[in-house]
């Protein structure tokens, strides 16, 4: 049995409380945040858990096996840090860290004392994400073209990270683990209506030395709710729209016939719009399967999904992005 | 009656001819295309229509008062040139010109002819558009801050022209209309699975002075037709699904209270999600109104909604974002 | 080359005249109507169709081969009884006559005339039923269970016949063509909002000997227009919905698993809920369909689909309907 | 603060306890089933409440003020008698009996025992059916016309009652709120496909003196789950599709101009199709508001909206119906 202490019990916490209590191998042994009115929730809805507003307490803790830090993203590093130091095994919440350079860091800790670092990357682990690396896996989608992801809602306004720092995260995740390969370069615009430097609206290229795109679009000022992923194949074209209560998946049939035509000056693409697919999906909960990844990482030493470079390579791009918004669009090379 | 002389009866020359019959004042009284398998179409539907090859003929012919222009657009120039030239009136299909030079070569040359000098953005006349255009105008809206609009389907790549002057034309045509402010600067990304260095795919991000901010989506590489313009304004929120057959506009409640909080370093967007309001919408053709604009323009002298400025006001975007996606995503700034 | 006449040039007149001039061997000689004004339109349209305001011109005009009767339903019985006296072949719109007793002394008389005689159910003619037919003719389906159609939509209430002969024929000739069972008898009822006795909502229940059902809901006074059928089958279900521009027909996996617990008193039904498939289906207009399958036996002695069987067992269930809903939903058995 | 014991911990016995455990004057102190395993359940989610397999023991436990009976719907009527003769407050899940005589005998004994007797018609304290029924109070929707609910899925089919017995009741519960006239008769049609006579496909109509109508389509054999209600009135008409996650309720304008033509021999419905209106309404869990219904009822003798009232007049229509329905259809009028 490992034995979890999870820091911070804010939005997520509940959450993660709830699914690391039904992972056969993990206990949640306690939680730490600095505003006892949440402790106290966790202790009317969980009463054998402990709570502490000492934070520190838990890395002299030796019954405390790993820690799951879900605060703010600029105390990731510091956090991470001391549990590495103290032996145990850590997951951060998604982004992974507020700097490349502390999240290789963190690696090189964690690589350094032999210990699990992951990443709660939680949709790698749903069964819509599933279904499109299966797709791409089996070779049904065929070459993959391009991806396309549009996450939009009303949000909060943060005065520390950009809605691509927020929101971003979990689309660029799901693309690093869709496509093997490796992101050439960034471009990103935006703009902040608050005018505090911090974009509200922004919008991402990521270019690839082969002829695949991709594109992010997000927001914090839609009053509309809109999640679609596009991922197009020579094949297939896949439409996962996580709005829809039960088709988040569609697949389309597709077939591009590129004939030339020199009279016309043009080539011409002769296409058919054929069947639509709509594939079960399993229902379960995504976080129960990253819950269990980690414990299964730190019992059998298996590489999770999300793992440290699933996060690494998330804000590799978060932070390119960062430097082409404030240099206005300019094309940022990624190292 | 005005004489109006159509030169090119493409995928989009039916259409011309029977609105532009069906308009009072103007009488279509002459095709012109170079492909007699065209000119035999127009003459087994429109037995009364003259039809020819020879386009050169309609400049010295004196009966012809207006010339429509649907041929490619690298012709546009030179056949409204002649066209003005030879005293008639010219509406062009869009994009207006291929250049910024040669529209304004146009314009100048209309205003010294005393011509109308239009162009065919159909879009402006959609009951839609004249929708979003009063709930702007009549202050519902309240302040626009954003415009973001998805283009998408299969589509003919083309030799010539990129996916951006093929199919984004309708949609800055319509952020010209809807919003009074000039553009600023433009950025612009997209690749080409062609390899012929002409995209079809492309993204282009429009700055404004203000805050205001306007994205476009474009793609001729999607199985998916996807037709939809999110206008976001402070009391309003507008979104246009022009694939919905009775509920293309939906206008959402919003409301964003801004407050500030110095211990929690953010600032939070207390959010509303209010009711929704889907306006009956007129069932109209635009294109007939569109035709009708150009005739009262001959006739009054009017000012039509799709005016020279509308054209050339697009083209300046679209060569602007030409620059900005041949050099990388470099912010291009409009003259 | 056939020779038809048109009788009626009301709103589905232009349709048959459209449809049976793009039809290969068919010619419209003639339009025939009462009014005048309605005549002037097709002049308008069609300048080398003559028409008359003299009906009975028709029948000694011996260069017309066969008369399309488009005029109410209470007229159908006399003007198709002249018109194969005069040795013509006889279309007639939906539905085939007012009583059934009407209906079987045209079939007699077509049949001693050996002239065509067919009834206009243009919905057998789409790809929607047709895709519908191939599922349960190649066993797709499994058996079929249940069959469930809801046609409602705001309309003019007549004069002279209720809601279910006005709007019911559509989906009880698609019934008719759909299941080779003989129905066993009819139960409907309904109210009169006008308080004239012409019911503007009906509801329909028809059963068959097998456990088979069907159940038919039409009303003339829904603001909103459902065209939803549901077809059950033992392997798959089809839900098709005729207001969905590209999508309408959806077909469901299912797969129902009785299992006795004789401890729970109960027979439990594990079912799951399998992959949705949407298929693509031609898009063609189903009364050119109709109107060749009309002229092919007209010349090639072929049985349309559309035949006067099928109009004759939809009228026998409207007649049966119409005697059990003024008798408070008593069962009629079919003769 | 009064204490409950709830009998039955099946399918919906762990809502019934969340929602009374949450309810501020109520404490969930006992639950009753026969079956150790669901027992079990309980005490692992819910520590402190008391469980036994003994459910006669409840009846001389005098700490306990209320009984909340989750059982088949045979044992309904003996566990309430003994309920109310012990002195407890009685809350029925529905439907509340199996017979009318059953549930007037409970209400007779409520009556002379002083004790609340209600129904768990859960979707009265739905936001939805509260929009509704203010919609018809305010005049919003006019002149009621008629009622329309499907209600159809896959479901178990059971041994002891027909699916009009298992899904209509939401629906009647629903149609008895809203409208206060009484109904005057049913009519039912059905099917059994397990060949048990337990219909597992039902269709009922209710007549009322007046010319309103309410129909209701019930199936445990359809593998799309289907929850819509139409609501016509003269002014509005109300769709309600309770499987849209956000868009519940729509509000369709409509206006019929009845004008007669003598010409025509009919009467013309001129309709518009106007503006639609999705109200906001509020998130919460319906169960939650009865629950606090019944306990006001209990401490301040507040009449509940699902009273036994609602109760009773539920089960007239189903108890008409279930003899109609075996005698074909036939007109059963309430007495």
């Amino acid at each position: 049995m490992i034995n979890c202490a999870i820091i911070g019990y804010g939005y997520w916490g509940p959450n993660l409380v709830r699914n690391f209590s039904a992972t056969p191998n993990a206990t949640v042994k306690l939680v730490a945040d600095l505003r006892q009115e949440r402790l106290n929730l966790v202790k009317k809805n969980y009463p054998t858990v402990e709570v502490t507003t000492d934070i520190d307490s838990i890395w002299s803790d030796n019954s405390i096996d790993a820690v799951i830090i879900a605060t703010p993203v600029f105390t990731h590093f510091e956090l991470a840090q001391k549990a590495l130091n103290s032996g145990k095994h850590v997951l951060l919440e998604k982004p992974m860290t507020d700097t490349v350079a502390h999240a290789l860091e963190l690696i090189d800790l964690a690589n350094a004392k032999g210990k699990v670092l992951m990443v709660d990357h939680t949709f790698l682990y749903t069964s819509s994400v599933q279904k499109m690396k299966s797709l791409i896996d089996n070779g049904d989608i065929g070459k993959v073209k391009y991806f396309d992801s549009t996450r939009i809602n009303l949000g909060l306004i943060q005065q520390d990270v950009n809605v691509l720092w927020d929101l971003a995260p979990h689309d660029i995740s799901i693309l690093d683990y869709l496509m093997p390969e490796k992101p050439h370069s960034v471009q990103a615009t935006g703009v902040s209506h608050i005018h505090n430097g911090i974009e509200n609206i922004a919008y991402l290229t990521v270019n690839y030395s082969s002829d695949f795109i991709a594109h992010f679009s997000c927001s914090w000022s839609s009053t509309v709710k809109i999640r679609t992923m596009l991922l197009g194949g020579d094949k297939k074209m896949v439409v996962f729209n996580d709005m829809e209560p039960t088709e988040k998946i569609k697949i389309y049939d597709t077939a591009h016939t590129v004939s030339s035509d020199e009279e016309k000056q043009r080539v011409l693409v002769d296409y058919r719009v054929g069947d639509v697919y709509i594939p079960k999906l399993e229902i379960k909960e995504a976080l129960g399967g990253m819950a269990k990844d980690f414990m299964d990482a730190i019992e059998k030493g298996t590489t999770p999904l999300a793992s440290w470079k699933s996060g690494l390579n998330t804000i590799r791009i978060l932070e390119a992005a960062q430097i082409s918004i404030k240099e206005k669009g300019r094309e940022v090379v990624l190292s």
